[in-house]
């Protein structure tokens, strides 16, 4: 295992930092590079884009893994002075883990850890939000979502101000995942008023992966753009895997704390019980998850609508937890227990998204009984959440087909309240394994573009098979594309300014500037390069696309001289 | 070059017949062979798709490129008794080629053919719809389109009939792209009403391709499932390059005669004239390309419109002939000339493809005037060509964000009377060069789910080079997806009925059974296999990505077991 890897912007580019108005806020961003040197209009020499690689895209920074990130956050959080270190681990099952020596080789433990907890209130940025409190959390956001527009050509700042985001997050329409126990983490913020986020899910498997290539993907995927990263580990030693990636971890980090407990109970369903699930949340907790997704909506009512869909269900949380209540003959118990569960994330502020343990794994199912009853129970749950600070955000398509997606969304925020959508997809079709990036990229940028907030990526290995590095970077890039479609459509000006600057250099043959203003710098050289490698073609005036003569490009400088003559 | 080529079905599937109501007539679609012997629901053992890859889709025949491929209409068109066999090739060019004995090896020629024309009317498919005459090719396309969806499971024949495909060519909302000189096409059809079609573009460019990497990669891409595929050839020796791709082409040709035109001047646009442009149409014509490309609608006044643009006009032959009108201080001569031009169609029954020689190149410049002021005059032009008897499809789209899409086919729909839109994408944003197969997809999934009726394909290396037979290969699966996706979007039951027979598969474990339903049998099979290669694994209830504890579908038969005990 390589432990200490040496920061590597994007091709082209470089890391940058705005300063907040506190001394140790730095917001990362990364600037591309422009070489403006022949160009017939005059351009920017740089364009500065929204970064979520952290410290792995900063060249001056090296970063050793068994050190973890720097605290960005711990003094913000010591500051506020209302939580405290706690003597040691809650969760019986953390501590156990940290007692058994023949771990003592896979742990994250060269630094020693104590976790943190609320102290007299929550400690939620909902919580702040509503006391009027701006925390340097909010401004990290605003100024992040601004991505130094001004120099890039905007006149706007979009209305992101600190207090805008203190707003949207008191209101409950956007979220700033960011656990206590996770001071590393660059604050971002989920919503209808900000940047489309996307999602990457990595993880182990019962047979496959080890610890190293869960923190590899984990960087990976934050390279190419996932804002947050959800382990999704269901293999072994998961406890130490998580805490590996959480130290490294400049992004919110999810996880669905069922597949934990049921992994604790050596995957038999009806031996679950809220005890073991109850432990596990607070370990996961005081590790530093940001958010969990606990499929506390499906009810036992809702069973029977899925036994006529053709493809039942097909959420891993929802098949276990409708197996748990069928077996039990009782209410799904993270139901029943929704008050203490939000009362343990309230105290190290994880933010919970409302698990759709009933969203469609067919086009046949879309938009049924099942789905909209769950998603209504969701609406309840995100009223008792609020009620204790905690933030909130609804998990939801699946497959859908295209023409129903806008019921899915409109239906999401009539009856969750304007809660931030978080959804998979949704697929538009079910006939294409192998290219379910893309069916589901189609159904991700139509639903983002109505307000979805989030996105969960889908890689082309979805129905067949665990991803790889590969996948795993096509699966982001792609989603960074539909959330980057739905940004554009839904007027934001940042995003806008990236096409236009784009589309200049195209149109103005700096090839450079266009391999290093793409998503994926990399493919756009190897593409190019695959028919035209000669240094010189990278400033010639056509491609291999089209050629000299039929260059349209070339054919304008004629028509404009003309008519500017004429 | 090889010269025989087995015919080779999709992985899993067989090519199958449904005979018309001629004796010659029969329509070849694929069935897929479905192994239903351990599932628990009764399942039918094959299902019916649309098929567009003709004798090479069929393990039975063996294609000889040297003789080209059975003239299925042959004995359809000589029975209507309209058309005379010339005495020899009418264009100047074609005579040329013809008798360059240089050009012997390279020739088509083993066959000798010579070319039809009308003799006293237009002999346009819409000319006998009009006349209220049921053409074989009418009643093909009737059979195509339906399927065998009697087979699969399907109830409604959602009245696809001859007489209804008849209607829907009279009034112009259809079009049959069949010329006479092309009996070894396989009549299909592109309207709203019908399945929406795809087209792959291929062709040689300056540098870089032969004949038979051209006509490999246009019998690769109808493998796949391209409706029709443009030769936008711009190379060396592409007038015997597209006779080779005819006599071997099940689908209609389209192609830009612009382009050769252009070729005969040596790329030099003002040397371009009318009589050089209508000898290429003749020339192209009687070799039996189905649709014609034609910018006749960028005018003059057009032009000042493209200058504030930041990509300028980025259509190669709208380029070309924007160029061509400033340097002369002329109109275009394609509008000026339509008449004559329709005159020459109607005479093979070359549909015109309406070209948007000012389609937006960048988000910034999408539905601007210079678009829709062209789009105004495609409306004219339409009705010029149906006062013609010509068939007319509308080009459209380009760049353009997700927002401003709806207007797009509106503008389509009011200006051009309903008349078949046929768009390249749209691509939803600049930013994703590599990924341009995707930021099209979505676009393309988009408009035709409002109603575009063909898309243009897009390989992932649009902006960058010419696309190799992979690239082919993803640009064709790709729009496949997108193009079913609005298929089920717009209620098609055949399409419905695919996906809902893949999700039954899928949640039956019938591994195999959801490979060779899916697009691309191929890319599903390795995917699986990368991670769980034994053939044991093709009967399992789980795969590699959530493991045997984690699967839902897994679960779900506990749940339903549960329940319909209690």
């Amino acid at each position: 295992m390589q432990y200490k890897i040496k920061g590597e912007p994007i091709r082209g580019s470089r890391k940058v930092y705005v300063d907040g108005s506190q001394n140790s806020m730095r917001v990362g961003m990364r600037e591309i590079v422009l070489s403006t040197g022949s160009c017939p209009v005059n351009n920017p020499d740089t364009f500065t884009v929204y970064d979520t690689s952290g410290p792995f895209g900063d060249e001056s920074q090296t970063v050793d893994l068994t050190l973890g990130l720097p605290r960005i956050r711990q003094q913000w959080i010591d500051d506020r002075k209302d939580t405290a270190t706690l003597p040691g681990l809650s969760s019986e099952y953390g501590r156990k883990r940290l007692n058994d020596a023949t771990l003592d080789e896979l742990r994250f433990g060269h630094v020693c850890r104590t976790p943190r907890k609320a102290k007299d209130h929550p400690v939620t940025q909902m919580w702040y939000a509503r006391q009027g409190i701006i925390t340097p959390e909010m401004e990290y956001v605003a100024i992040r979502e601004n991505q130094r527009m001004e120099l890039n050509g905007g006149e706007s700042l979009m209305g992101i101000t600190p207090e805008m985001v203190r707003c949207e997050v008191a209101a409950g329409r956007a979220i700033i995942p960011a656990n206590i126990n996770h001071p590393e983490c660059e604050p971002m913020i989920i919503g209808r008023k900000f940047l489309v986020k996307i999602n990457a899910n990595i993880g182990n498997s019962p047979t496959t992966s080890d610890i190293h290539s869960e923190v590899e993907k984990s960087i990976w995927a934050i390279r190419w753009g996932a804002d947050t990263v959800m382990d999704l580990s269901t293999g072994s030693n998961i406890h130490e895997t998580r805490e590996w990636i959480l130290r490294n971890s400049p992004v919110p980090i999810g996880s669905v704390p069922l597949y934990q407990a049921l992994e604790k109970v050596n995957g038999k369903v009806e031996a679950l019980s809220w005890d073991i699930y109850r432990d596990t949340l607070i370990e996961q907790a005081e590790q530093g998850v940001d958010y969990f997704t606990i499929h506390a909506g499906l009810l036992r009512e809702h069973i029977p609508h899925t036994v006529k869909r053709v493809t039942g269900i097909v959420s891993r949380g929802g098949a276990i937890m409708a197996k748990w209540c069928t077996v039990h003959q009782q209410e799904n118990f993270l139901f029943t227990h929704f008050d203490e569960i939000c009362d343990i994330l309230a105290a190290y502020d994880v933010g919970v998204s409302l698990g759709d343990g009933l969203r469609p794994g067919s086009q046949a199912d879309a938009n049924d009984a099942a789905q909209f009853g769950e998603l209504k129970t969701l609406g309840l749950l995100t009223q008792k959440a609020w009620d204790k600070h905690v933030q909130v955000m609804i998990e939801g398509p699946g497959h859908v087909p295209m023409h129903l997606i806008t019921e899915n969304m409109e239906m999401e925020l009539k009856h969750c309240f304007d809660a931030p959508f978080y959804t998979l997809g949704p697929l538009v079709t079910d006939i294409a394994p192998g290219y379910d990036h893309i069916t589901s990229a189609i159904g991700g940028a139509m639903i983002a573009m109505q307000g979805a907030s989030m996105l969960c990526y889908v890689t082309p290995k979805e129905h067949l098979g665990l991803p790889n590095r590969d996948d795993v970077k096509t699966g982001v890039v792609t989603f960074k594309t539909a959330a980057h479609a739905a940004d554009i459509a839904k007027g934001h000006p940042g995003a806008i300014l990236r096409d236009h600057a784009m589309s200049k250099a195209r149109f103005e043959f700096r090839w450079r500037d266009q391999f290093h203003l793409a998503l994926d710098p990399d493919t756009a050289y190897a593409f190019h390069d695959a028919t035209l490698p000669d240094e010189d073609n990278k400033t010639s005036h056509f491609c291999s696309m089209c050629g000299e003569h039929f260059c349209s490009m070339r054919a304008n400088r004629d028509v404009r001289k003309s008519i500017s003559q004429s």
